[in-house]
């Protein structure tokens, strides 16, 4: 990325190992997630041409002679963040705060260089079979920021859960807050597409309205309760005074949009009784889980992908999410 | 409470049952809150003259004849807020957030009404030695609410617990830490008799610094990783900078000081990872239980009350709590 809506595809050097706790990784498939939105529409300013992309999924080319659990041709899946998985915090479950973590970026080409692999990565027990790759791809960030949305609002069976935010983290909340047995999932959303998807992952209310209308509709919908949990999938002040807005005292707001600009009165948090949580997803945390949810077929994240594009296209697919055309684009790595 | 310092012991009409739900209770034992602090140092404005006191325990004198369980002549405890108990928001246990909650006020008196009698108030199974009345008039509303600090703060077994403010919230929030099985409980105190209480509730170990500096020492003491649950008992903007800053990733802070202009910054609690719960304790949910702990004699909270004085000297309890002689003023009602 070069600056706002100027992504280019462009041959670089192959990455090498660079420490020795380091792996390469052939990727079978990789992505753009929401939060690459942020600097293509120009909110998080770019210095400098920026390799982009950190949602991965492939073949172990290379390990440094460090490395020790993970070996070369497993076919593993990684999080945004790598992190040594040993450190307190990673103990703790919040492998993103790792004493050691480093951002992978650069992970939009063929090949990834991704430091701390046997903290890192997770390796499936055999090769997958090609159709699974888009579940598993989403398994590095998009569905473990879901869980962890769903997670972090304290998501229980049976439970009332609202979700703010149509995009793909929203509605793999939706999925998430399904599959840990929430009993109504209100989705607030105005897309066609959007919201058959959200129906398909288990939501059962959509609501279009929004602002003080659409907290009033999920007021009504709850018979003035207002919701359990509540998925703030989005990041912005609206999107926080609406997920506050709707939660019951003693419920819980579970953010994962990363906030831009958005400040909270206590006070305001006091009086509504209304918990608070949120972060980079914990997703090194889930990854076995949800590794076992997809293997075993109970659960299908990847269906996010609605624009699958040759690596080399890359720019159409940052368009087309940026004009809500595609809710996610999938990258194929050329010769893939 | 006629404006900032100026407190009068007056003589007032009797209060009588003006609801069929009420209770008229003699109290016992009465007491000045922290809270109270908040208008007697301007700092909540005090339009016209205000019966003060919340906080209760004493014997049922009369009940209207819509209350049901309670019966004249039980000793009882009740919440500084009235609450049906009934309503989905008491049922999800935040009585505090009732639907048709009600400030009790004017309890620095001999006679109390109390609303909702049933939903608010507690019997104890007999008549109370006189030796029990402080730690059950601390149940009321300052005991109640250490201990939705700890519980809001996620205090599990074993935890590390840091508690922010000395005052008689925080000091029994340390209690109310060391009952949930806290192994390590840091206070932040620099006055020496609230040190020594700190200690004698279970505190392991006590921090004087403060700001930065405070921050840097608990890093230092939890081996650069933070506290697990950090109790927030104040209020100020820089309490709560200093409970967030010593908190861990993944780890609580439970905030119980009545906010006063504390704004947060929803991008730094997502990058450090805390989770922030907070508000009006739901003392009503915990009353069982704590009745149950004082009277078996498994914790001794009324230990707070450091100044105890007849209601008629009530100036000076406030005084010597505004000045920090006192740490909390139990007042006896006149013939007592």
């Amino acid at each position: 990325m070069y600056g706002p809506r100027d992504v280019r595809f462009e041959e670089r050097p192959e990455p090498v190992i660079a420490e020795p706790t380091d792996a390469i990784i052939r990727l079978t498939a990789t992505c753009i997630c929401g939060s690459d939105l942020w600097p293509y529409r120009g909110a998080n300013p770019i210095t400098e041409p920026t390799p982009m992309g950190h949602e991965y999924c492939g073949v172990v080319e290379d390990v440094g002679r460090g490395v020790t659990s993970i070996k070369k041709g497993q076919f593993v899946i990684g999080s945004f963040f790598a992190s040594d998985n040993t450190c307190p915090h990673c103990r703790f479950g919040y492998q993103t705060s790792c004493q050691h973590r480093a951002l992978v970026g650069g992970a939009q080409a063929p090949l990834l260089r991704v430091p701390l692999a046997d903290g890192t990565l997770v390796a499936t027990p055999e090769m997958p079979s090609a159709d699974l790759f888009p579940s598993l791809l989403a398994l590095s960030d998009v569905m473990g920021t879901g869980w962890f949305a769903a997670d972090a609002a304290n998501v229980k069976l049976g439970a009332t859960v609202a979700v703010v935010g149509d995009g793909a983290v929203g509605l793999l909340g939706v999925l998430s807050a399904r599959q840990m047995g929430a009993e109504r999932i209100i989705v607030m959303s105005r897309h066609t597409t959007r919201q058959q998807l959200a129906r398909e992952f288990g939501a059962t209310d959509i609501v279009t309205e929004r602002g003080d209308d659409g907290v009033a509709r999920i007021k009504e919908l709850t018979k003035g309760v207002g919701a359990d949990s509540v998925l703030e999938c989005v990041g912005t002040p609206e999107a926080m005074a609406q997920a506050i807005g709707i939660t019951r005292p003693g419920g819980s707001v579970g953010y994962v949009g990363v906030p831009h600009g958005v400040e909270l009165d206590a006070a305001d948090l006091f009086f509504r009784h209304v918990r608070l949580f949120g972060g980079p997803a914990p997703v090194r945390r889930y990854l076995p889980d949800l590794i076992d949810r997809v293997l075993s077929g109970r659960m299908n994240p990847g269906k996010v992908f609605d624009l699958t594009l040759p690596l080399r296209e890359v720019a159409e697919g940052y368009r087309a999410m940026d004009e809500r055309r595609a809710i996610k684009t999938l990258l194929r790595p050329e010769g893939d």
